[in-house]
């Protein structure tokens, strides 16, 4: 192993107090981060600017990203950004049976090194990931199809945002525990029982990282970050779709690892070859302890079941509702829904679905308004919102996938459409595939649309579903979120009643609820240290992310107890 | 739902410096203990004395117990101790469509009542029991096989130690998340967002115990206060044979409930009629998302792979080890193992099974030792210790039922016999089966012998296996631990390098390691607040008593977020 270049100490100087905030804003959940949201506060200190970014990413095209990982037997790509763009980047494909040992060879030293300087050096991680934030953020928007500015601070900041919080959370939750403890124990008038002990955090393997398309950073390194801090390797397999984001933090994470004395293939890349399907056959190693994945409801069904020798932790698909029974505030609803749908094209595992609106109508500040009124307000607000190109290109980026440009094709054959989706096009990106969200009415009431609405349609696509009454709405609501999961609830309402029945729906049924919101912040979005991100306890996911189960059993306490 | 008569202002002023002082306890695993061990400290403040105890154990034989619980159809007993005597008490059985809905309408107001309330009913139950802890004795002694001063301690207050222990961990995780936050994020010239965030610990719903034979306090209460402090509601399953202990537990639980204005069909007990194998259906019900078990590795390899609606929590078989290398202390090893061997005739899950010994001897303070005079050795030091029939009554209890009776028989042909089993009769109680342990010669080169050492032998069997070398013993229980799993380990060493191996070893199969333990600590037994039971990471268990991760799971929390 190589002198670290980057000592304990140094890097405890230089990371203790931002993690000591981290672990500040966990326990108030007030609002907290330590990464700048402006493109512009970059450049300064290490960090790349626009232009700088920009090129680094440039520079990456086309070429071989050597990751110097043990066991490289060949090299794939063959990413294609929705953009339109060919990548071209070239990444190691591994030879399983000879990286796994590998990874494996430099345990000891990570989990002697102890909680303290593994949360450091994820620090020190995360801190060369924000400098090339600007890098990133065209890396994930070349692989989501994000428009620049959400793959900047969704796929940057707010991502690391969520790795630090992982590391935090498994910092406290490893220290839980005194390195040693003194047990003494009266006898009455004998001389008591006395033991010296020794507890140890001892990480569970290697960690399987299977990261998805849409959100590869946001929703990879919780599981990344929580997975290394108590003490595993983690092996990054990232969706074949969007593999440079993993592979630059695999890349970022392996410098830092070597540069403070461990070996760096405590963390690397399984890139895969066209429909190799590797994650199957990594799911199931004997080696692999813990999982973490993002996607398909049927897959991460099938690794609950089936890789039963790791700890699973699944984010599925689920059907997400909002419920609209009545507002002060109709404009600041229309407006807040409006740009709910349409951000990045509805294709967030947040996004809102099904909108219930009582076929009565609902009240509102600027008086009733019909179940038809409703719908339509809320596509002209839509209209409205992506009626300017550029505003549209900015705020829906590309449709990540033919499944999904399908799939918005089709919804319009369910129902009646109230708003047509529309192509826009992309002047700097011609082949790029963008378009607006479709909204289609469908009832409650009728057997024949349950199929639609009680199905996940991942995509720009909403359903206005024609509800009976507000209670009907809530026991449709409960049904959904028990058999089909749902990771965001939302609720307007200006009734005492309809909202403490809501609220209840969410407590028993495990829905994490946005009331009323009609300002800046939407029921899509989370924020790291202070919102969860789904519940964990109804189908759409088994964990959230983070909180105490998401850590605690990554890693096992050994106690060694000798007499004092 | 009746008046309370314990109001959250009494319990809270009662039990929260107990609390406080768990909380204090868990934190720095010192020795604390609120239950005193000594069967003369009961008898004041409202709890039972020795004569009080047993004459409220007499008054249950042969009686109904009944529970006053929902959907009792009919009753059923049978419990036959192993001292001989048939208990004859009735137990109330359940028509589970009817039990389970019951227990699920008082969910609400408990989980509404929030930690701190659940956590003082819960250390109020405690209280009850602690109060009937002699009366407890006997149902354990004579349900477990337990000598009265086991059952007394390690179902009394050891057993509540460790309730009370889970109650504070259940505590702290639900209020690491405060029940509110105000979040304010500063939008640079624009006014800042601000959002106000409820967080509310729901309960996953209904919790199973699956009780054990041995154990049933001890074993059972860790699960069972885990669960109700978290808000779900608890369904106890005992074993058919240890229904007595649980019963009670659930008796004192729904009175305390009740008392303080809940619904006590919160806990209920599951006693089932012979054969009726009633876990298997109940551990498939949707309604059932918690369960803990001890027991046989099939059964919870079963729990494992098919409840999967379920948080299963499971500690099944091992095989523990104890490496024998050198010693300074010859007289105390051997005393302190011929403890652990004798102690309840092996019937623990820590008992040790697997000596390993090196076939060419040990060093010791009394010289270098043969393997065949350190077994012989430690056949004198158990013949000892047991000679005089009373103190071996009083030390073995009686054997819990026929298996492990005809599994000793047997273990005499597996190898050479260094000492031989013997019956111990009992003048009290003459039916008893009371057997001393049997230690076998195997050897630890011969794959014949493999077969033997590599199961689990459970009761009064130890197998003295000659080893080639320490390195061949560190190797032999690392593949013990990783194949078979273990509940402990132990080690006798003088020399540093195989006490680093033997560590070494334990640190990376995940084993909880005694080390040279020669005075009045034993192997096999481990102290709430400040042990861990289990690891939680070898195949003899998936938990630890208690952890983080223990309790983490058990309840989700939901975030309600509205415009501030």
């Amino acid at each position: 192993m190589a002198t670290a270049q980057l000592t304990a100490h140094e890097l405890i100087a230089k990371h203790r107090p931002t993690l000591d905030q981290a672990l500040e804003a966990i326990r108030t959940r007030a609002y907290w981060s330590p990464h700048p949201e402006h493109p512009k506060a970059y450049g300064e200190n290490g960090s790349l600017d626009a232009a700088a970014g920009k090129a680094a990413f440039d520079a990456l095209l086309g070429n071989r990203l050597d990751l110097g990982q043990a066991g490289t037997d060949d090299w794939v790509g063959g990413e294609v950004s929705p953009y339109g763009i060919e990548l071209g980047v070239e990444y190691p494909h591994a030879d399983i049976d000879q990286l796994l040992p590998a990874m494996k060879a430099g345990q000891r030293e990570w989990r002697d090194a102890g909680a303290e300087m593994r949360a450091v050096v994820c620090l020190e991680i995360l801190k060369r990931i924000s400098d090339r934030t600007h890098e990133f953020a065209h890396a994930v928007m070349h692989t989501s199809g994000q428009a620049f500015m959400m793959a900047f601070q969704a796929g940057g900041p707010h991502a690391q945002d969520r790795g630090l919080e992982a590391v935090a959370y498994a910092y406290v939750e490893q220290v839980r525990t005194p390195d040693t403890a003194e047990w003494t124990k009266p006898q009455g008038k004998r001389d008591p029982l006395a033991l010296n002990k020794q507890f140890t955090p001892v990480p569970r393997g290697i960690a399987l990282l299977i990261g998805c398309n849409t959100f590869p950073t946001w929703n990879g390194y919780p599981g990344l970050f929580a997975s290394l801090a108590t003490g595993n390797a983690v092996l990054v397999k990232p969706h074949p779709r969007a593999v440079l984001p993993l592979a630059l933090t695999v890349q970022a994470a392996r410098q830092v690892l070597a540069e403070a004395g461990f070996d760096p293939n405590l963390v690397a890349l399984a890139a895969e070859r066209p429909d190799e399907g590797i994650a199957k056959t990594l799911a199931l190693r004997p080696e692999i302890r813990i999982i973490d994945y993002t996607g398909s409801t049927v897959f991460g069904d099938w690794l609950e079941a089936n890789a039963r020798q790791a700890q699973v932790h699944t984010e599925k698909a689920g059907v997400n509702t909002v419920i609209v029974d009545s507002t002060d505030n109709y404009k600041g609803m229309l407006s807040n829904l409006a740009f709910s749908l349409s951000l990045y094209s509805g294709q967030m595992c947040t996004t809102p679905q099904n909108l219930l609106v009582p076929r009565d109508g609902i009240r509102t500040d600027e008086g009733p308004k019909t179940y038809d009124e409703v719908v339509a307000d809320l596509s002209r607000a839509v209209d409205g919102l992506l009626g300017d190109d550029a505003r549209a290109n900015a705020l829906l980026g590309a449709i990540v996938n033919p499944d999904v440009k399908a799939r918005l094709e089709a919804a319009a054959g369910l129902g009646e459409v109230a708003l047509a989706s529309r192509e826009v096009a992309n002047p700097e990106f011609p082949d790029a595939v963008v378009r607006t969200p479709v909204i289609v009415k469908l009832d409650g009431a009728k057997p024949d649309d349950e199929a639609a609405y009680m199905s996940e349609c991942f995509g720009p696509v909403s359903f206005a579903v024609a509800v009976d009454s507000a209670a009907h709405a809530v026991e449709l609501l409960r049904r959904t979120v028990r058999e089909k999961g749902a990771m965001t609830v939302g609720a307007y309402t200006t009734d005492d009643e309809v909202e403490q029945a809501v609220q209840e729906a969410c407590l028993e049924e495990a829905a994490q609820l946005s009331l009323n919101l009609t300002g800046g912040v939407y029921v899509n979005q989370t924020a790291a240290f202070s919102d969860f991100h789904g519940s964990g306890g109804n189908p759409a996911a088994n964990s959230a992310l983070t909180d105490g189960a998401f850590v605690a059993n990554r890693f096992r306490v050994v106690e060694v107890r000798r007499e004092a």
